[in-house]
């Protein structure tokens, strides 16, 4: 398979596992799970959970152990984009081509089922059966990595970039914790459900996962300012109108490509001396070369 | 020492290990922690810690292990306040006399804070020295109260609450979901810091739990018929006002204060084979007797 085949084949695996989770025999909170499963199913690239599933694959589990990990990722992702479309927030209208949570289920029942898959990411964490010490260093991870000085920080700081322009260094640790924060857990979860604690390795595919979650930024500021509106799906210059600082604020768009590519060589290098590094690397090409 | 001392002994410890958690030294999110110390360290009864440690207490733990159990639960009840108070929510100017959350700090940062401090809860249950058996459990079990199942579950029933009149049976499954499952959480947290998982004692523990959770509810009922509203700090009649279904809609104020009674006499009497049970005992009394 190539790397676009593995990404669908493990979208779908965690889809279904997702959907499994999400269902409940009470009607009395049936409106509450379809707000959950609405935004929780509604496709997407499934990043966060090809890395864990990859990274543990990687060095030697089993999906059927990893996928517990995979879902609490995807559901602290999914939580963050209902809450960060909120009106008091983003106040988005769409989502992936559709009606955002809250202008479905209204801003009560969003913020709702947000609060609901972040909860329950923690449960599904408990749920795998991995070793106690596995799931307790999974939920250090995962609520560092998405909470105050994590996800959470960054989301305060782009609030913050909307009175004060931000410079660059301010911009690279926004990202770092509002994205790149959870794309590091997404692979150090990887690490745990295949029981790899040594020092050195997690060292690697941190660096792995911090470079091609900056790149990944990079690639998305670019593609607004350059991109194919017909393949992205969406007006280009939005971030423009919108007055968001970016990358293309600190370079010319042939600057940032090579800054991306950059960091795209650092992350597949920093994997060179393990084996079957081949579906990481060729994640970061690919994620590095996407047109949308 | 009397309960209420008790009380205001086990608030003040839990204050001040929250006051020690919730800091940084980054700049960058420093209004982020503002905004959650602003509700989280603002008083209230604190009930649920009070809970937590005095049933590790009564079966041979120390505070010093109980406490990240303890906090664990205070910072997951802040947020639900934070998140409950919104514009979109319950729309609360005032929570225990001071200005609501969002009405400091917005309400953008007001639903991060909460977010933080849900996330937050998690982390801190891991940092406690206990053996990872016992934080894997007590995740699962804050997590089961709080999540779609528990907590957020009984918000969503309030929600539809507002549309049609609920039943007597649904009036009591939504503050069984919205408060009991926390309380609840409570005592099992305590249990297990404890190093207690054996059925009986739990089931017992969990039976006084959900008698003076309930209890609870009808005092507060009662008290917005009845209260005085000095004491209440409040004005009475609030909650036919915005026209919500409460347990003096289905009993007389005698009704509902027998109701409480025997709530609470059954609560004490699941604990009746236990020694050192005073502590326990004593707070139901005080529950029931409360003015406030």
């Amino acid at each position: 398979m190539n790397i676009e085949e593995r990404l669908v084949a493990s979208a779908g695996k965690v889809e279904h596992f997702l959907g499994q989770i999400l269902t409940t025999d009470d009607k009395d909170i049936l409106s509450l799970y379809d707000s959950m499963r609405y935004s929780t199913l509604a496709g997407g690239k499934r990043i966060r959970p090809f890395l864990t599933l990859s990274v543990a694959e990687m060095f030697g589990a089993s999906v059927k152990d990893a996928i517990y990990f995979a879902a609490a990722l995807e559901m602290v992702h999914t939580y963050s984009l209902i809450h960060d479309d909120l009106p008091s927030m983003d106040d988005d209208d769409l989502r992936r081509g559709k009606p955002t949570n809250h202008k479905v289920y209204g801003e009560a029942t969003a913020t709702l089922a947000g609060d609901a898959l972040l909860t329950g990411a923690f449960e599904i964490i408990c749920a795998a059966d991995l070793p106690a010490e596995t799931k307790v260093s999974a939920v250090r991870v995962l609520s560092e990595a998405a909470g105050a000085e994590g996800m959470v920080g960054g989301q305060i700081m782009d609030l913050a970039a909307e009175e004060t322009v931000p410079s660059f260094e301010t911009l690279v640790k926004t990202h770092s914790l509002k994205t790149g924060a959870l794309i590091t857990a997404s692979v150090r979860l990887g690490l745990l459900a295949a029981g790899v604690t040594d020092e050195h390795t997690t060292h690697a595919v941190c660096t792995y996962a911090r470079h091609i979650g900056l790149a990944f930024q990079i690639i998305d500021d670019l593609l607004d300012v350059v991109g194919d509106e017909k393949e992205l799906g969406k007006p280009i210059g939005s971030d423009k109108e919108e007055g968001k600082t970016t990358f293309l604020d600190f370079f010319s768009p042939e600057e940032a490509t090579a800054y991306a590519e950059r960091l795209t060589e650092s992350a597949k290098a920093a994997l060179s001396s393990y084996e079957n590094s081949e579906t990481l690397c060729a994640l970061a090409d690919y994620l590095l070369a996407r047109k949308k």
